[in-house]
């Protein structure tokens, strides 16, 4: 697609533990370029991590110059997103357990590197921000937005832009108590929404549930080696209609709807935009997810609340980084 | 005090199941005047409580006027707080199951028979503003409010203006599940922090504990009447040093921190402002309220925050009606 003479484009980099996902796109948000995915190893150490999304910032720079025509002088940055913790005023990832960093200055090393403006902000935010912007929560004025990977990450968006609250925490929903004589959680606290429907937990409760109960798909598809059951096992096993399966799928929505309850009666969004594996169950999740929170949220808080899945995907951080960069520097994103 | 000749002052008024607080301020919030206090009877019907509320009003007006010399064109409006959910748009309370009203058009009766421009929000938001406009909350940029008396009341001011959320519901703190499974609320839903440490459940709770534990000064209060003691009793008991109401409150500190912790993850406030006669046991209530928000919130949501007793008392409610007029009528509040 031919672009804009005066185009101005940013690159976005969403950081997770496993993968590092680097696109570019106009200031509009109109196209999304080049978009490229590596492993992150994180066990390379944190220079190494850095030379890796430079070199894929730079791939995507030449990709994108490449399929556009624009020149070196029209990518006016870097946004990136990166597992929260974050110091977003120095561009540090204060705490990130999945990349073994602590105080990592992660902005200005990208920074250096690239020869580019770069911002940072917490990669759940991102996320939101970029279903906000073009995805899932467009038009919405108060969007909250969940990604169900490993752990549960969170982000609150208002009027367009990312609400930080007065630390950067702000948007960790799955660190709010659901049962507070409960599991407990990686976090240190006990009843944690993430120590219910994380990715992590769901297969623990399929294997928890395969210990007593009789047959399965989930046991054939693992060749009875039960802790080789991962959270993909039982969305697969669920598609195709396995019943222990479904069941620990019922469970994970009812755990969801309880504490989208709380934002609904809190914060009493339009949207809240689900996103990350276990939206592959479709409806099998997001029905009982929504009657739950019916169940347990006022009535005009749910009837004004779309619940949906994310339609980004895994660009969804790489959009919102875009969005956080553009917000930042630009004079009008 | 003698009053700026161009002064304009705005009435207060704050419904509640069993008072009408009614006050005038200035517009800048630098006093109050002539707070009046009166039993709503709300068993006597809407309109007897519309006339009754239009007759403080003419009387505040009344005293003010003599007490500081401005003339009754001094007086520019009506803000009115009333028990939610309330419809804002058209001033009318949808449903007040302590009054037994249902989609009454408070605002407009009440502006008929006063004669001046009337606002209506909830009672909840309006206290949440006082507090966060002249109160504990004052100088925080995102302040959490919450009033305990017989339900739970509670309200989000972000940037010195309530947050409604997209359907007026937002700041229902009260109706936050902390225990999925735990007992049923009045609203339906099973584990509402309400079910746990609201006045109502404060008795219940104290009443349950001496149907099996011995010796304690909360029986002798009632004289054995154990369907007696109400959450003031057990205020009074553990001022006193009542082991039994001591613990009663210390569960109590336990079930407000839990869902505090849950407002500091996600919505990560500089101040959290409690109110209601609970916050009379003092530290006995706050010290382990704030040790449990500790212990489940993240450190840089806690280490942000102020968890304060509220300044206001009973005017709190007054003073946010006047606050939600001046920001809707008055060109700079």
């Amino acid at each position: 697609m031919a672009h804009h003479k005066d185009q101005r484009f940013i690159i976005g980099v969403d950081l997770g533990g496993t993968n590092i996902v680097v696109g570019a796109m106009p200031e509009d948000g109109s196209t999304r370029y080049a978009l490229r995915s590596q492993p992150t190893m994180a066990e390379l150490g944190a220079e190494a991590v850095v030379a890796r999304i430079v070199q894929m910032v730079q791939d995507v720079m030449t990709v994108t110059m490449a399929e556009t025509g624009a020149k070196r002088e029209a990518f006016v940055g870097v946004g990136v997103g990166a597992p929260g913790p974050i110091d977003r005023e120095n561009g540090v990832v204060t705490i990130a357990p999945n990349l073994g960093w602590k105080d990592f200055p992660l902005r200005d090393r990208i920074a250096a590197g690239v020869g580019l403006p770069t911002t940072l902000d917490n990669d759940a935010n991102c996320a939101t921000l970029g279903e906000a912007w073009i995805g899932a929560g467009r038009g919405g004025r108060a969007v909250v937005g969940m990604t169900i990977g490993t752990g549960i990450g969170g982000g609150l968006v208002v009027d367009g832009h990312i609400w930080h609250g007065a630390s950067d925490v702000a948007g960790e929903i799955g660190h709010t108590t659901i049962d507070m004589h409960g599991r407990r959680c990686k976090c240190g606290n006990y009843g944690c929404l993430e120590a219910y429907a994380s990715g992590t937990n769901i297969a623990e409760r399929a294997r928890e549930r395969l210990a007593t109960d009789g047959e399965s798909a989930l046991r054939r598809m693992v060749g009875g080696k039960l802790e080789q059951i991962t959270a993909q096992t039982v969305y697969e096993a669920a598609r195709a209609g396995d019943e222990i399966a479904l069941d620990v799928v019922k469970e994970t929505a009812a755990f969801l709807g309880a504490g989208i309850a709380n934002l609904l009666n809190t914060f009493n969004p339009d949207v809240v935009v689900i996103a990350g594996g276990v939206t592959q169950a479709g409806d099998a999740l997001f029905e009982p997810l929504r009657a739950e929170a019916r169940r347990r949220a006022f009535k005009p808080a749910f009837d004004a609340c779309r619940i949906v899945p994310g339609e980004l995907g895994g660009a969804a951080g790489v959009v919102g980084a875009v969005a956080t960069f553009a917000q930042q520097h630009l004079a009008k994103a």
